[in-house]
């Protein structure tokens, strides 16, 4: 915090936290093996905190990377560090900007990854066409120059619904209720995750995705619903359970409501076929899962 | 058109052709087949065409079905009607309309069909529970009070990169012109695709739409690429000699221009792997490929 | 349409309409005149038909402009040329592209104007300093190489709302109609509309678009609207009454539907004052006023 | 924290951080007054935290206030209490849903507050027109079962720009950097601003918004900017400055960049006119400006 001299109210006006950096650099890489290529696709967001006061305050750029500087990085390292995952060339990242930008001692690295899929061509992968996958993977790094990390991966985006096998009952009532108790609904919602592996830098990232996303959506589907709520809680159990890299994890569930359509009015039955999916107003449920401290 | 009375520079104000109806309808339906549930997602439009000038120049809606009207019958006919495919489906919306609304003599029904697919869950494909696949398939039907009808289906939504195998060189050379002659670059675009089957009503559009996506994705693997033009017939020409059910092909192709990043200004060479992925300007190329008149 | 030798039930596969170019030129001028700088913000599309039979059937791309030397050239021309209208900025680019692309015989130049209004600072409008306002306008210009030529105007993303003074009554009822007859309503529609020139261009285009919008605005507001369709007829009328230079008008209007919300559930009245906006499903109304061909 | 029995390398896995609630409640009022209607457009945000453990590990439900109540929670408020801005509306929502829910102990209700201005007809506002103006204002209340509140305002899509008397200059540069010093650009950002009264509840919310934009507007005129940090920690100064009321603002401003567009290989001289507005990626400069504390 910066003293600007001036006061109200008794007490000085200050700058408080501040950030910058350049955000939506698209990078695409082709690894070009012969008769396999592989492309990896990330739009990547820099952000560096650290000691601009003079900047804010006074005009000063002293010091201070310019953002198309952080976007020709990003580019160039991409040329020789960027061989494995994102979470690993967001290390990478981190580590040059922290040494590069004298002011800067806080940097974080958010990469969003577009999946791509091979295209099956007379029955086998093609090797150097591909087609868009649904879905997205986030990673984040976060790095600061006592060398302290932090590497976080998240799903984006995906979709899921089952047609029963859920329900909604035992809650509140008052005087605004309305909504009936159900032991058959359905459920979907678009899951946003996401998790951290604490301060490993070095752990088989793309393997665990694979396998945390699978876990997610099998977990989704082995249980009766009572609630959102519970699916959240039983989907980061089972992850935590199944993947001792991973800390803590983190869902943000929109209930994507499904209303049965009245068509009794039209002299029909209804029996949970015909729904209306509302798209809003919608439920949203939040929570984490996490080991304990001790 | 309806004279409306008025007069400016000589010429009568009149009304010209107009239509209406509601859109967005957000369709769900789930089919509980013992053991294996399926689950059909649409948003349908439906838009009426006709004898609407009295509503229009005196305010008089006799004999005009409300919006919401429409609405309702789209999700009560859901119930029985909705067996298949969403073209049957729309060929059935436009029969009861073209009966139901005494004004409207041409019926348009377009629907949006959002994909999905089960999700394996121990090795198999589970009975109800299913994640949003990439892509849109759309179907779209047409009919009049004449009995003529027309089909079209199409994919939105579809994006493809091919990571060598394309160039776009002998253009045309002008004042203006800066870019280089390539024989390697990356292709990739958003294929948007919509092809008529006619007045038929009672294909297969299922089986047709699968077959007609895959040869479309492999079309776009199987050649040295001149050009988007050039890719664009061909995916087309492929499509009408597999599929004679089609009458007509037309796709529209934004360029998704991949550069290659300058990495020589830092001293580094960048032979075909770094790229900028560009989202604005983009080429936009469309055609329609298509069996002659005789 | 062209030959490709390839036959199919008989008939012959062929070439159909084609056209390509380059879209979403982001462009923004500045006019620095001393003491009251102007900026005009276009996004530009520019699309070319002719005859591209030969790249897209044989790969051969000679004669082809770039869609590259499009973007570059709108940029070239925009130095000495924009100098008011977007419309008048058009024409010039249909010409040139006319001229110095051989195999083009029809340039259409689609742009959006981004509008800006001066910040008020001290109380009066500041010289060099804007603020973006809302809505959006269109201006379209087509010609081809007989020298015909169209130009058309219009306006986007036009949010207006009235409060009373707007029902729906005396509509057909069926089976599937539950919606009640109102004679007081909320109407709010966001107006996109389309108006033509004809042929003329070196109309006042900036007053005349202002008028219009004016027009348009004052007509929604001046009378008991009975239906979407009538207010749409109205404005298209008085458009057509106040301006001889416009031959046809066009309107799409989606029926933001404003729902009463039912409070007597919880023992309250709500004589039209609370309200859900239902975001979805949405009627849409589409119609033309025009002048008669004689 | 639940510990749920599980365990994985030594420590617990136990429930963390949770809150649910209704988004997107999407609710217009009309207020009805002789001669002059005046509406109020809000989406609605509530979220709940509290004890709600027992749901995500057991499935119980016993206390929990379903998101559709809240719904129904939020209209039927509205009728009563939604009567000035849309933060004091915001305190009763509060408020109510801290003593009707029994498990939540805090609650979180955002808004954002889309603007109507009224049509001009005839030289002199319409009595029960509008037309949507450009931005929108959001406001937010947060309160707990021990009465503590705070209250936020802010800004979102508020664009601006400025065609001169900005530069950026004396900045770092290393390996990467090719970006040339300048005092002579266009500057242009869409403001996103949240600014914090404390624990007022009672302030005159419409009137210190209406100043608070307005100071921002104002001086993001009024001097030459070396930054954007610069002008960000001068516009919250300002607003601190002259509104005591505030406690601290937060800004985060995009840099939306414009480059001069390369005429010269045309043989065309281009003095700051001809720009291109880049989409991709841009700057991102973040700040809080605060009063000490002390």
């Amino acid at each position: 915090m910066t003293d600007t001299a001036s006061k109200t109210s008794g007490r000085r006006i200050v700058l408080g936290h501040t950030n910058y950096g350049k955000s939506d650099i698209r990078l695409v890489k082709v690894f070009r093996n012969p008769g396999r290529h592989e492309i990896k696709e990330l739009r990547v967001d820099v952000s560096q905190e650290g000691d601009f006061a003079a900047a804010h305050v006074e005009g000063d750029n002293t010091g201070l990377m310019a953002t198309d500087t952080m976007r020709n990085t990003v580019y160039a390292l991409a040329r020789d560090r960027l061989t494995g995952s994102a979470e690993a060339f967001g290390v990478e990242l981190v580590r040059h900007f922290l040494e590069a930008a004298p002011r800067a001692n806080r940097v974080r690295v958010s990469m969003v990854e577009h999946l791509w899929e091979r295209i099956e061509a007379g029955g086998k992968p093609h090797e150097h066409s591909f087609v868009r996958a649904a879905g997205e993977r986030t990673a984040e790094v976060v790095g600061d120059e006592e060398g302290n990390f932090s590497v976080e991966a998240g799903i984006d985006d995906l979709l899921v619904l089952k047609t029963t096998n859920s329900g909604w009952a035992g809650f509140l009532r008052d005087r605004f209720t309305t909504l009936p108790e159900t032991d058959d609904r359905i459920l979907s919602t678009v899951v946003t995750s996401r998790w951290s592996y604490g301060g490993a830098t070095d752990l088989d990232f793309d393997r665990l995705w694979e396998g945390i996303r699978r876990r997610i959506l099998e977990t989704f589907t082995d249980h009766y619903s009572p609630s959102v709520q519970f699916t959240l809680h039983r989907m980061g159990r089972a992850v935590l359970e199944s993947f001792p890299e991973v800390e803590r994890i983190h869902f943000s569930l929109p209930n994507r409501h499904h209303l049965l359509y009245d068509l009794e009015r039209f002299g029909m039955e209804n029996p949970g076929e015909v729904f209306h999916a509302d798209a809003e107003p919608y439920g949203l449920i939040e929570g984490t899962v996490e080991r304990s401290a001790s």
